[in-house]
């Protein structure tokens, strides 16, 4: 696996269930999946030198992140390398323009955008405003994430001076409708190269600042046709595109009940963590056996409902260490799953996560905002050493 | 943790979620931990300097088996390493009839017994046998497993022969009746240093040949006052004799409905496997929380039923590989919750377990009976790549 991050990290332990072990190509003896990891490959995802050395040997080759060049990954499968999903594929995750003319091509629901690719082409903002009448984002076409490299603006002439900052840097841009929206949703589903697919439930995500902060699987009051169109939809493109793997589908739930495709990503996904302890099969699993081109595993939910909430690092960093905040944690909520990384802390960084199982029927909303409420409370705990509802260990 | 096993396999894919990293000490470094952990001293359970290399810098002393001299670990205690657990507690898990005394002077309900120390104390077996007036069973004190220095007897003069081959070779023995019983039990539990204490739903276990094959959790129809008596006993147990981490108390429920202790294990253990896809908390976190005095885990069941599988390996080896198997079982199965342990092959070597979950209310007889069978035709299919139902995957 390419990157070492809590993806690569996660991945290895599910990877010891199937009797493997999964090599990392980290560049950091330090980072989280290399610490865990005996079969490590110090060096960087944009070397094809490391590459290789990171590919000799394995069944495959598969990532925790877009940022490989898709040129080296062309000579390596060109070298013979079973480079899982694809070059071909993973471009669609890796370039927001391709991936949205893909997108459109296949008649796949996206959000009115238009694309600006050189400084020279900026008036191009201005017709499609007018267009729009509505407030926009601007993303950059290749290198973002969690919300980096997407910026919000309100009227035009920010948009220009946005979009014009990407195109002076030297990259392009896509200026996109701001959708009038009730929620995000993610469709998680694998492929295998066979063409096997399987899909979890359609979970809801709740980003801040442009981060997913909590998952609520399955999606609260979900219509069940949305559900299942999501379902499909993703299973549509997975096929089209020619992924092996996961693949998360980012999704708008519009206020007039639609769906709309926002991103995709070719790896383990932020929106399935909740997996780990709330479905048959994880989506570390799935994503091992799909790239292994073993048969997929079930993807029901093992109980009615999971809310995962993100670890993020706070901004001034708690006088407890992550340890102690742990053992308060698992004091005050023994049912809570918590799964660390490994990693230093720093403002807004992802660090751990945290799953709370409900064991109470999806539609009970009083039952739901409450376990919604643990998980958010476990995780600020966490991230900040503070109980935000004012919980006093020894009172 | 030494040992290096598919138990401190199975404990680093725990570790790997509360962010820690375990070291192993391990015999070699293609043991089922050393494959998957990055942190690994080659060495043996028996020498001082080696257990030595492996504690300096960790937290805690813990182990996956019970054959560490007693005497090493009271040196390491003596130098100030966290032995967890402690000496003066393992050893009622090393030596049965430390155990059996210890457990008679607390009251706790064992089989009638008579322990023979040396060769010429061997008539004892002839009065115990007039008291029993039964079938016995001889034990080696020290040394045995999975069914390893556990010996039947019909009658006296077999009793006297195997006791007599055991104390020839310097162990000394105890000859037990032997118990007329309706099935056997585990009662797991969890201690900390601290106290705290937890328990898992009691599960009946099934053994072939001295050889857990599989494991009901819950214990299927056991009267709930039965149940929650042998919950409180292996508290008790563990709080009594000081255990540090997993404990599992190994039972008989007699055929007049009572409970009697069979066996003492201080570490994750077999019968608790299902814990990994069934429980909140499974036995691997449970035990590296007791053992570095974190809270304890919630121990409730997820799913109403969990069937748990051993895969042995075959007396004849399958031609096919273990991964073109799991390749079919995944095929057949993709429900299926597989734990590889990265063994070779051997005749009633333990290679790997099953786990299979079970949406249905526990005393549906039915429905339990054909999750035991799917559970035991996936270890049968692992083990030997024979269907035992004439499945034909092309047919």
């Amino acid at each position: 696996m390419v990157g070492g991050g809590q993806l690569a990290r996660m991945t290895h332990q599910a990877a010891i269930a199937l009797g493997q072990t999964l090599r990392v190509l980290a560049a950091d003896a330090d980072d989280p999946a290399a610490q865990v990891s005996p079969d490590v490959v110090i060096g960087s995802h944009t070397s094809l030198d490391d590459l290789r050395r990171v590919a000799t040997g394995a069944d495959a080759l598969t990532f925790d992140h877009e940022h490989v060049p898709t040129e080296l990954l062309e000579k390596l499968v060109a070298e013979g390398v079973n480079v899982a999903p694809p070059p071909e594929a993973l471009v669609h995750a890796q370039d927001k323009l391709v991936m949205r003319r893909r997108l459109e091509a296949l008649g796949a629901p996206v959000p009115r955008y238009a694309a600006v690719e050189s400084p020279d082409a900026i008036d191009a903002v201005d017709a499609f405003a007018r267009r729009v009448d509505g407030p926009l984002v601007v993303k950059a076409v290749r290198g973002g994430y969690d919300g980096r490299g997407v910026r919000m603006a309100d009227d035009l002439a920010q948009a220009r001076e946005i979009a014009g900052q990407f195109l002076d840097s030297g990259v392009p841009v896509l200026v996109e409708e701001r959708v009038s929206m009730r929620r995000e949703l993610s469709a998680l589903v694998a492929r295998s190269p066979f063409g096997q697919g399987a899909a979890w439930p359609v979970v809801q995500t709740v980003q801040r600042d442009g981060i997913c902060v909590l998952v609520i699987a399955p999606a609260p009051a979900l219509p069940a046709d949305l559900g299942a169109g999501a379902q499909q939809l993703a299973l549509r493109l997975a096929a089209e595109l020619g992924v092996v793997g996961v693949l998360a589908v980012e999704l708008f739930e519009t206020t007039d009940g639609a769906i709309l495709i926002n991103e995709l990503a070719m790896r383990p996904h932020n929106s399935g963590h909740w997996t780990m302890d709330g479905a048959r099969t994880s989506q570390f699993e799935q994503h091992l056996r799909a790239v292994l081109d073993y048969p997929l595993g079930d993807t029901d939910a093992t109980v009615p409902v999971t809310v995962m909430a993100n670890v993020l690092g706070a901004v001034q960093t708690p006088t407890m260490t992550v340890d102690e905040r742990l053992h308060h944690l698992f004091a005050r909520m023994p049912e809570a799953r918590v799964h660390l990384y490994g990693k230093g802390e720093r403002p807004g960084r992802k660090i751990g996560h945290v799953n709370f199982l409900g064991h109470f029927d999806s539609g009970d909303v009083t039952r739901l905002a409450n376990l919604r409420e643990r998980a958010e409370l476990a995780a600020h705990w966490l991230s900040h050493g503070q109980w935000t509802d004012g919980w006093d260990p020894h009172g």
